[in-house]
């Protein structure tokens, strides 16, 4: 289960967090044994005496080390990453796929050293790492989390105490810009202090981190409670949790905001990791985490105010899960802009009710609120994939700006920074 | 099934469009007729005689005209569009659903006219239009398609004659625009003419369909063969057929193309309508169609070139269907790309390399294929969840440039103009 991964994963990492420095915790080679396998990337030809194994009528049977995997042989000459095969320049499979022979076998595998090589009935010859295939097979690949991720509530993440990132080391350095991703993308939010508070300053901030995403709401936003768009957000009301541009196909992946002025009272941020409390549900009511996952729903954005007419229609279900291990990786909540429920029949739409009702309970839970104050030189950026926000309602003349990033470009960034994402 | 219906849209419309005019030819009662209930958005009070309902311990059954359908009481208090429940400006949910009793019911209904009332225990009245409970129920849905589409080999697209539009009615008129986009909607591809072979026009007409999505390759993209990046795009080579960017989560909703300049020989564009190859899949063998659309793939970008770096993935199976009427919206399909299959156990992936196969030969059958030549001042729009696109080998210097727009963004300004998307 995705979230005991994760749950062991929290511990170890948040005494690291403690010692102060993310990137630094993360370097101590007791992360390393956080992530199955990875003992094996240090694996050295002496142990190749391991390695076993048994050629099935349709498959290989290969034990390594402690894992047992099981291969397809049309798979074993698919991933061929010989010159001919592989462009090893540009990343890409050149092996026309349909050329190879659907009840294609080896004619020969032998062991030398820590690599295995097949021989195949035309003469070419394919060529595995053994640690490659662990951490390439479905069973090396079941047993990790894509992402590791801490989840909290209100109490676990002031505990954690993460240290915040200045504006000038996060613009000016790569350690500081890898040492808020990396809290970023273990927590889901993260603060950038000290930052001038305009709207050049804010956007140089985000295109320090990805690209920006342009939504119908313009490049960056820029918002007073004007009431200027068709929205419930440019209003002075309180907005309770939720997920932003759910009625996009894919929800927008990270969202930026920065309050520049605010003159009167009111206005806090409402924080809540919906993993955490997706988390609660699986634990609670696994049946109900299913349909959660299951139940396809629609969200619509319908405006038509002044000159802005839209309307987007984005279809998803609330909890989004990779099927082989179960990992959540999105979770898309916001009951102002549920659409008619009509893709699944009536019984199945009672059952979806209590399950919604369930994960509602625990998302409201007093103690996984964060709430934070945002001020002028904070910027927050906000996994919107899994942390939702609110706000208390306010008075006074309050200007906020922000933007949305795509998630992939913010973890391609990460990766390119060596963050695991 | 989706095909089925498709097909029965398909002689209809290929019908209509021969009489050269498409949106004259949506417009024609007949077109009407391929949607299901739509003779029910006339209905008047006099026929309300045909309306019964029976109230369940846990459902109301209501019948309709024709249509049977079974509503959970939950829905019925959720769905309510009273002042009180429903921003009828913002169309959002005023309704906090967490505050209905999981068991309700109401303590009358009674119909009036075409209107159905529900009083709560509570006292609130909630009202149903029948006409938006048969649209807005799930046994409405399930017969209707999201995307009305023609699906097409080489010969059915060169059979309809579609006519071109021309820049200047394009970007001038609203009725341009329709057209194109109804054309574009209905096809997966297509054309504009007569437009200055310059960056700059390129990117006026495709800001007048929507967004510009900025990616990896920057807002609009701009190429020769000169290798500046780590993709085989960038040479001379021959591409097979293939949807681009499988390695975003979201892959790119739209691609748009125009060739400047080619001074030299071949390099023809190649398109191939992936949803009538996967047709023929489900017609022919729909336990592989059920596969390729369960089996998550991911497919991977990782460039490391001057100074791109990149690294990008995305997942998500071949084919992407809506759950509840098996309709097709997304193929992913890009065998240069495709990254590690390690989401599935070996038999599985045995059967998905022979699903795979089935689909690559209809995909690959020359009668699926449509050739054209790009040339300076012709712009093809492909619709990327849809169209593969491939092309020939060339001779010579070749400018192409281009951009991605997302689907949301374009099916949003089809909305806006009145069309079904």
């Amino acid at each position: 289960m995705w979230y005991h991964k994760l749950l062991h994963q929290q511990s170890r990492l948040q005494n690291l967090m403690k010692r102060g420095d993310i990137a630094h915790g993360l370097r101590l080679s007791g992360f390393k044994s956080l992530f199955p396998f990875s003992l094996h990337w240090c694996h050295t030809a002496s142990k190749s005496v391991n390695c076993t194994w048994h050629q099935h009528e349709d498959h290989l049977e290969l034990q390594y080390a402690s894992t047992v995997m099981r291969f397809d042989y049309v798979w074993l000459r698919d991933h061929c990453r010989s010159a001919s095969c592989y462009n090893s320049k540009t990343h890409q499979r050149s092996l026309d796929t349909a050329s190879v022979d659907l009840c294609i076998k080896p004619k020969t595998i032998r062991l030398d050293e820590s690599t295995l090589f097949f021989t195949w009935p035309d003469g070419h010859v394919t060529r595995y790492d053994l640690d490659w295939l662990v951490k390439n097979s479905y069973e090396g690949q079941k047993q990790e989390v894509i992402q590791p991720r801490v989840l909290w509530n209100a109490k676990l993440y002031q505990d954690a105490q993460l240290p915040s990132v200045d504006f000038q080391g996060f613009l000016e350095t790569k350690e500081g810009l890898k040492k808020f991703l990396q809290n970023f993308l273990l927590y889901g939010i993260a603060f950038v202090e000290n930052v001038p508070p305009t709207q050049e300053h804010t956007e140089k901030l985000a295109r320090r981190v990805s690209l920006i995403r342009e939504t119908i709401y313009g490049r960056m936003w820029y918002f007073t409670s004007d009431f200027s768009r068709g929205d419930t957000a440019y209003t002075k009301l309180a907005l309770d949790r939720h997920t932003d541009t759910t009625y996009f196909q894919e929800p927008c992946g990270i969202q930026v905001f920065h309050c520049l002025k605010h003159e009167g009272t009111g206005g806090r941020t409402l924080l809540v990791d919906g993993f955490y409390a997706a988390q609660q549900v699986l634990q609670r009511a696994p049946e109900e985490f299913d349909l959660l996952s299951q139940v396809p729903l629609k969200h619509e954005y319908i405006e038509n105010v002044g000159q802005c007419h839209n309307h987007m229609i984005g279809v998803g279900p609330i909890l989004n899960i990779y099927p082989w291990n179960k990992e959540l990786y999105l979770i898309r909540y916001n009951n102002y802009d549920r659409a008619v429920i009509n893709t699944v029949p009536y019984d199945v739409v009672r059952r979806w009710y209590a399950a919604h009702r369930t994960l509602t309970t625990e998302l409201r839970r007093p103690e996984n609120e964060l709430w934070v104050k945002l001020k002028p030189g904070k910027v927050l950026f906000i996994d919107n994939w899994r942390v939702l926000h609110g706000r208390e309602s306010f008075t006074g003349y309050r200007q906020l700006c922000g933007c949305y990033l795509t998630r992939d470009d913010v973890l391609n960034t990460a990766r390119i920074l060596g963050l695991h994402a």
